[in-house]
C-alpha cells in the first residue's frame, strides 16, 4: 500500500539498521484517518467475516476500524495475563513468546466470546516471526472458530511469521512487508495479494 | 444515552451488588456498533480538538473512533509503564493509582507527541474515581496543552472523579452515569449535559 510505504520511508526511524519504529503514527500516537485507510486496503479481500480477533494493546485500534468496515462486527482482544498461572476454567489459553523481551506469556479470551463455527479475522499492526497471530489462531482452534486470514498494518515477512500462517492454510494480508534496512533507507518486499 | 444504558441493563453483570461487568460490549468484546453511536455521542459538544489523549488497553477503541469522529484528529495512548523507575529525559510522566488493585503506577507519553497549546479531549472506557483521567490531566499539563474535555463511556460520578475535573475547570460527558445497584439491577443518575 503506497501511502504507507511512503509515510514509513519518510517517519520511522530505523535504529542501528534493524529496528523500525513507527510510533509517530502507528502504535502511540496513531494518525486516525491513515489507519481507516489502512484498514480499508486490509479487509478488501475479505469477506462474511463474524468477528475480528487481536490482542491488546497496539493492535486495538486497527481491529475496531476493521471490523466497522466489516460491517460492525464484534471486536474481541485477547489480554495479557500478568501472572504465569491462569485459571482455564473460563477462558482459552495460549503461550505466547515476546520477539522484543523473549519471555513467554500466557494471553486468554474469554470462552464465552469465541464460539464455535465463527469466522474470525486475525487483525494486528505488526506481524515478524508471527507468535502473536500463532498464539490467536491457537485461541480460535480451541474455540472451534474458523481463523479466514490475517491482516496486519506492517509485516516483516522475512522473519517467518507469514510463510508459517500460510504452512496452516491461513492467508496474510499487509500495508506493507519491510524486506529489511540499507543505512537507514527501509525496503519493501514487492507489494503482494493475499497468499 | 438510552441505547447503552438499555444494554447496561441487559447485558452488563453485576457481581456482590458492587462490582458492573461490562466485559461483552465494551473492554474485552466490543460491539463497535454501540461504539461508534457512543462516540458520536461523547464527542457532540467539543469543537476544535487537535488531538485525542486516552490510556492503554480499553481507552483505545474509544479513543480512536471519537478521534475519528473529529475530523480523524491524532490519538495518543499513554503507556502503563512496567517499571517504577522512568527515564524522564524523553516521556511525560504522571503517577496513577490502580482503583481495582490499590497499587500506584506510573503513565507516560513521549514528549513529541504533546505539545503546548494543543487543545485535548480526553478519551476512556470508564470514569470513577478520576485517577486515570487526573494522571492524563497531568500530562497534558506538564506540555503546556489545554485540556478541553473528558468523554467516557461509562461513568460512576458517585465515586468523586467527575466532580474533581470539574473542580479543574473540565466539563466531562458520558455515555451513562452509573449510580448504583439495587438487587442486581442498575441504577443511573439522570442523563445529563456536560458541566
Amino acid at each position: 500500500m503506497q501511502e504507507l510505504e511512503e509515510r514509513i520511508q519518510s517517519d520511522g526511524i530505523v535504529i542501528d539498521n534493524e529496528i523500525l519504529k513507527v510510533d509517530s503514527f502507528i502504535n502511540h500516537q496513531i494518525d486516525t484517518g491513515l489507519l481507516r485507510r489502512i484498514c480499508t486496503y486490509l479487509v478488501e479481500p475479505f469477506h462474511s467475516i463474524d468477528k475480528v480477533v487481536t490482542v491488546e494493546t497496539s493492535g486495538i485500534a486497527f481491529a475496531v476500524v476493521a471490523a466497522q468496515l466489516l460491517g460492525d462486527v464484534p471486536v474481541v482482544f485477547a489480554k495479557k495475563s500478568k501472572s504465569k498461572i491462569v485459571d482455564a476454567t473460563n477462558v482459552y489459553i495460549a503461550n505466547v513468546k515476546s520477539f522484543t523481551r523473549g519471555i513467554v506469556s500466557p494471553i486468554t479470551i474469554d470462552k464465552r466470546f469465541l464460539k464455535k463455527g465463527e469466522k474470525v479475522l486475525i487483525v494486528d499492526d505488526f506481524l515478524a516471526e508471527g507468535n502473536a497471530s500463532l498464539g490467536l489462531v491457537e485461541l480460535c482452534q480451541q474455540a472451534g472458530a474458523q481463523v479466514e486470514g490475517v491482516a496486519v498494518a506492517v509485516e516483516k515477512s522475512f522473519q517467518g511469521g507469514h510463510a508459517k500462517l500460510n504452512a496452516m492454510g491461513i492467508p496474510v494480508r499487509s500495508g506493507a512487508d519491510v524486506a529489511g534496512f540499507d543505512r537507514g533507507k527501509v525496503l519493501f518486499a514487492d507489494e503482494k495479494l493475499p497468499h
